[in-house]
């Protein structure tokens, strides 16, 4: 997308949150609304701080993720102003600001202290964010219904929030074929990590979460969070699940590759993908997110019987007796925008046979879901059901074989339209 | 070092502990106290944590930086055992114990939960550790008086831990060589530190602080913290200060590269170096280390006119004026052991010279220092003196040709020996 296109986007997007604030403020019975940026804490009883990230409200407006100590008022009025932090020291780098659409929009002041700015607020004032920043600042601290009503607006994307996910679609895709090509030519994870950073240019600090690089077993721990230095003696497979971060918006992207030779797994791969996109096909105006999860289970379970794994029964009846659920034990996805696990996704608990969905909405247009299936080898939960009753439905060889090879999760980034729906990922990266 | 040496080392150290943690609790009147090993916070408004690095009270005894919600209770009778957090899930890889010496002298045991253990504990507790994991612990929180007496402990280093620092020294002087290597080969900043964490080994989210990388007028921000995707047209120096942690104890190491054909920065950088080394060789039991961040404004002086920055001053006329602090503003060094800036260097306060200054003793054997004099060329510190009446002894030419390239740090890891001083990073890194 042409840069004059997104700065059009981008000022229609912060008119739309102008209207939409102004809604809320006037539900709310507010007359401005303060929103500190948040800076990164410090690590504990040490002088050194983490990395930060910045605060989901305030990347709303301006998507800088790396301001620390900033803030922006809005008022009902619809005036924006943004005080930067700009220290006078020699110490840090002021962040610069990009020469974007929204700094036309948004009256912006350089501040070199960190407090709230010190000016005339209007009288019924609210301030959010994290309270070790705001906590000497003026107006109503956090207000529940006030943070539900700004986590709600941003559950439906403008046009320019999906063009920026479409890009973080796309710059992550750079890194995950990088990645593979590390993995087929015998990089270990870390040299697999160093990889995926050098061809999306983000850093391992900026990155929207941990990404996760497993190969053979590892691939089977869900949030696998080390990265071995050496590639083991025989590698059979990757699991990579790595996004970044564009204009404050992030991609969350996962792949899985075979290595050579590694026929059977690589199947079940193919045949895990054939499902992944159908079930992104299947993403529309009106459909049950709950409903869509226990799909996936379905198809998953043709899957097992297609490929052997698990035999003898039908494929309601493996789904009923939690089979599919000790391959596949997290949910099928999650809202996606300026959190990796965007906010306001759970209007209902999640169901007692999916613990750990994260998404129980129908699904509406301008909403961004993940699909993201998978199917693993996890001891934990494989050995109790392989000594269970249910272990005759079970090819225990073909599993014990698979084992060594983790798992598998392939996951797409799906904008829903009016239409149906658009997948941001596979444009990017057709495999 | 060989492991096995290594091993007999860190059981030398744990029973060093063991009788020190005891003087110290019967001083303080405790029994027992109880450590807490922290854990990561979470991004604020968000489900994703930040990088864990380890409480240095923790780490003290069994250095493993990436263990959270894990407890150790050293009781004054020199029992010491360590509960280890071993979730039972499919979510996170457990934290593999690795054969080290002390897990010979603690008792090890796995813990599903995250709370305190659940055990009787001896009658007077002390607990201590990040309020955020401690909080529903047994036991007086964080007295004091109890964590100064063991931030003292840490001051004096046992043959371990200077072991350690060393290997962390070795680990960085390769990431040091490649940086060079990578500058020298025309890669921009963020190039730089993906060279680095490949010569390492060491993920950017595993270092002891944030590696400073800059190029050109980047290396006059002394916090440096961004890292710029393309190498500037002209690359005329690069300065990296970079770190590694091996077994919790970091090292701490700058070096700054003209380019070729930068003769004068070049010479500039060969003076500074030269000051550097002498600075290290004065390093000795009974030197007061706010003295030697005199001695190195001294010769910071002489540099100064040798290369004829400054003019028609003597080296004490040009200190009294402040003149070498426009272009040397922080502080000679600092401890260096589990934290970068290690505990407990301040016993009196910084003097009003040399405000930022981490350093307060007269140093003894066993302490670890780092010695990093600097030269830069900052704009907000140069500019006000070439409005100032002093104007008149700065050569603004030269200063004007030389900003470009930002500024120099030039920085080792000495240990205080009883003979004088050990330079921990000169043997694995000559230049």
């Amino acid at each position: 997308m042409p840069d004059s296109r997104l700065a059009t986007l981008q000022a229609e997007h912060i008119q739309h949150l102008q209207t939409a604030y102004a809604d809320i403020l006037n539900q709310q019975g507010y007359d401005a609304v303060l929103i500190s940026s948040g800076a990164a804490p410090m690590r504990y009883a040490d002088d050194q701080a983490h990395h930060h990230q910045g605060y989901g409200h305030f990347l709303h407006w301006v998507g800088l993720s790396d301001l620390e100590h900033s803030w922006l008022l809005v008022e009902k009025d619809g005036r924006v102003r943004l005080w930067l932090h700009t220290p006078v020291d020699f110490w840090h780098a002021v962040t610069p600001i990009p020469a974007e659409g929204w700094t036309r929009l948004i009256e912006v002041t350089g501040q070199a202290g960190i407090d709230a700015p010190d000016i005339t607020y209007p009288e019924r004032l609210a301030v959010i964010g994290d309270p070790a920043q705001i906590s000497g600042a003026p107006g109503d601290a956090n207000p529940p219904s006030l943070l539900a009503a700004l986590d709600s607006l941003r559950v439906i994307k403008t046009a320019y929030e999906v063009a920026c996910i479409d890009q973080a679609s796309a710059i992550a895709a750079r890194g995950h074929n990088a990645a593979r090509d590390a993995f087929l030519a015998g990089a270990s994870e870390f040299g697999i990590n160093l990889a995926y950073q050098q061809a999306t240019g983000q850093r391992e600090t900026q990155a929207p979460y941990h990404s996760i690089i497993g190969l053979n077993q590892h691939a089977g721990t869900l949030h696998y969070q080390h990265y071995d230095l050496q590639a083991p003696h025989r590698p059979r497979s990757l699991l990579i699940d790595a996004g970044v971060r564009y204009r404050g918006y992030c991609s969350d992207i996962t792949r899985t590759t075979a290595a050579p030779g590694e026929n059977r797994f690589g199947a079940l791969i193919a045949g895990l993908e054939s499902l992944q996109k159908r079930l992104c096909d299947a993403v529309a105006p009106g459909v049950d997110y709950i409903e869509l999860h226990q799909r996936a289970h379905l198809g998953l379970a043709a899957l097992l019987k297609a490929s052997e794994l698990v035999q003898d029964i039908d494929d309601a009846g493996m789904v009923e007796k939690g089979i599919t659920r000790a391959f596949f034990p997290h949910g099928l996805g999650h809202f996606l925008g300026i959190q990796v696990h965007d906010v306001a996704g759970k209007p209902r608990p999640a169901p007692e046979h999916a613990p750990f969905l994260r998404l129980t909405h129908s699904l509406k247009p301008g909403m961004v879901v993940t699909i993201e299936p998978g199917l693993y080898f996890i001891p934990s939960l494989l050995d109790p059901l392989l000594e269970s009753t249910d272990r005759r439905y079970l090819n225990r060889p073909l599993i014990d074989d698979l084992r060594g090879c983790g798992g598998i999760r392939i996951e797409d980034n799906v904008l829903v339209t009016e239409a149906g729906a658009r997948n941001l990922t596979r444009t990017h990266l057709p495999v």
